[in-house]
């Protein structure tokens, strides 16, 4: 195995094959990335068998890739990654050069690397797995982001800690939820075929860390897996097994009261009241009359108290209690400039959309206070 | 109490004084920051009993500071510091408004904070403890950059935490070593008087972010501690107790073995070779002869090597091994272009020197290896 490869190529793509690597894995050869080089390609497997990531890499004009001779190696990211950040020179050229003994260097270093045989890495199967859609990319970023912060970080319900995506007449629903609030995004798709599935948080996590802002991306699935192809690369995870709850069953219909406000206005008011406590939780008391919403909270050593002045606010007085964090959350990935908050009493959920457009729903339940 | 302020200034005192806050402090006052107002100045005063900071804010042009009443009171520094951030209005108002309840508030927000009375604070002394010597800020932030990263991080032998300040005839020797490297900066004074101290790192870590460029730094001091004064800022450390070594006689004069050599070149080449290891060291080989420098490193998994061409080499082939990152930081904080490197053999400590100015020493004890 001989190849030649400009170092910043060779750095991005390892970069990304590298966060399927989880480094209390119980196998050896999976804190290594797997390199396979044959006479059209050379490839990059990384793997914590929930996640693996895979990269294929065609010589081109720009990669310069020049494949000497071909063979296979699996070098332990850490180092590996390491030795490619400190190649201060354009090209680096990585060669087996005795055993499993590679060298990796420039005209400046010699760096040597003891790898382990191919044979070792687990067998992982990269073949699209069952029917597939096609998503823009910035699309996939922006369901990602505006609902898995709402999913569960508790293993209790192992179906909670994912994204639940269900396909219906080519209309996605995208729901995330830990059952004290919930993140739901409609998508409609001009493809698409009816499917129900539970993916991981810490995959689509990932995803949109490794997502370039262009082009599409292809999304193969069956009912044990997912595969995410764009850019000769892939990214294969296990799903979550399990019934996920029927969530459109809880999200109101009805509300009593209605709240017209800007969105970084509320969000100031909230990040100002939230302080940063012991058990990581400010409650915040939020009291709507007509013309001003007070924002407060209260704590034996410490308070906070505002008023703002909302665009609108319909129904009779009311007085509602939350997480905090929970709320700020729900209005910061709606990217709104106005938001709309509905709701039905003050013990009853309530819904915060953008006025502009309701795709995304959050939803939060308030929480009891005694005073 | 009752006052006015440009939040900006007060924000940035703050910041300053809380950095003597130790968040495991057995008595909860010192993990507030006492305010003082009087009819002429704001003072405020953080202590962990080993260092203490104060800041004298009087009403200037700039802080557009105003006292309205004056007033005692001691505020928990991490909430107090966290409502300030979320002052987003050119000036802040802090009353007492209730006992110990305290108003920290804009035309936006009013927080309130409950406080402790200042009579339950510790009583820390400012006075000047002894004689003054006068320092050029900067070079006091020199001093410590370049010496205080060679002191001992262990606690079984506290003298070798501190950097060892000792004044004879004007010159002042500054001298931290942990007994593998030693690090030496000597500085002549206009004024002085003798005297022999050492500091703790600690102290002088949180002096060189709060010192600023410019201006004079006056330093009061007996046996039992020290006080750092500038621009209403006082900086009171205690010292520690017992005997430095004497280092002067550890420095090795005569040496057979002299290379010059850009900083830069050789550090990138320790860097190469230094990898992250498990244990935290990376131990560097270096053979030298004339007109090459080949820079290595092996462990059972990884190795490094390539050559480097020094401006001269003067004396027979050398080869000698150290801990990386000690050679690696001596260097660095010369600020060199060349460095000088003076050895005297293959188990003998060496002097690494600026090329062009001798006032710091660094000295490294190399490692005995058996390849």
């Amino acid at each position: 195995m001989y190849f030649k490869i400009l170092t910043s190529e060779l750095a991005s793509k390892l970069n990304i094959v590298s966060k399927a690597i989880s480094f209390n894995s119980p196998l050896p050869s999976l804190q290594g990335i797997k390199i396979v080089v044959t006479e059209e390609k050379i490839q990059l497997t990384a793997s914590d068998m929930n996640i693996s990531i895979q990269s294929d890499i065609f010589p081109t004009e720009d990669n310069k890739l020049e494949i000497y001779s071909t063979g296979e190696i699996v070098l332990e990211s850490r180092y590996f990654l390491e030795m490619i950040r400190k190649i201060d020179s354009e090209y680096v050229e990585i060669e087996i050069i005795d055993g499993n003994l590679t060298s990796i260097r420039d005209q400046f270093v010699n760096f040597e690397l003891n790898g382990i045989k191919a044979e070792n890495y687990p067998l992982i199967d990269f073949e699209r797995p069952g029917n597939s859609l096609f998503i823009k990319a910035n699309l996939l970023k922006e369901i990602i982001s505006q609902t898995v912060f709402a999913a569960s970080d508790k293993e209790t319900r192992p179906v909670l800690t994912g994204l639940n995506i269900k396909c219906e007449n080519n209309e996605l629903t995208c729901v995330a939820t830990d059952s004290y609030r919930l993140a739901q995004k409609k998508v409609l798709l001009d493809n698409g075929f009816d499917f129900n599935v539970t993916i991981p948080t810490k995959t689509l996590n990932e995803l949109v860390k490794v997502i370039d802002g262009e082009g599409e991306i292809e999304i193969s699935l069956n009912d044990k897996k997912a595969l995410f192809m764009f850019d000769n690369m892939f990214i294969s995870t296990r799903l979550i097994e399990g019934n996920y709850p029927e969530t459109a069953r809880l999200i109101p219909h009805d509300f009593e009261y209605e709240l017209i406000v800007e969105a970084r206005t509320l969000l100031n008011a909230i990040n100002r009241a939230s302080f940063i406590k012991n058990d990581g939780v400010s409650i915040i008391k939020m009291e709507l009359a007509s013309g001003e919403v007070v924002i407060s909270s209260k704590s034996s050593d410490v308070g906070s108290v505002e008023t703002i002045t909302p665009d609108s606010y319909e129904g009779n007085n009311l007085s509602i209690a939350f997480k905090g964090q929970y709320v700020y959350d729900a209005i910061r990935v709606l990217n709104a400039f106005k938001i709309k908050v509905q709701f039905g009493g003050t013990m009853k959920p309530f819904i915060i959309t953008s006025l502009d457009n309701e795709d995304v729903l959050q939803l939060v339940l308030p929480i009891k206070t005694y005073n």
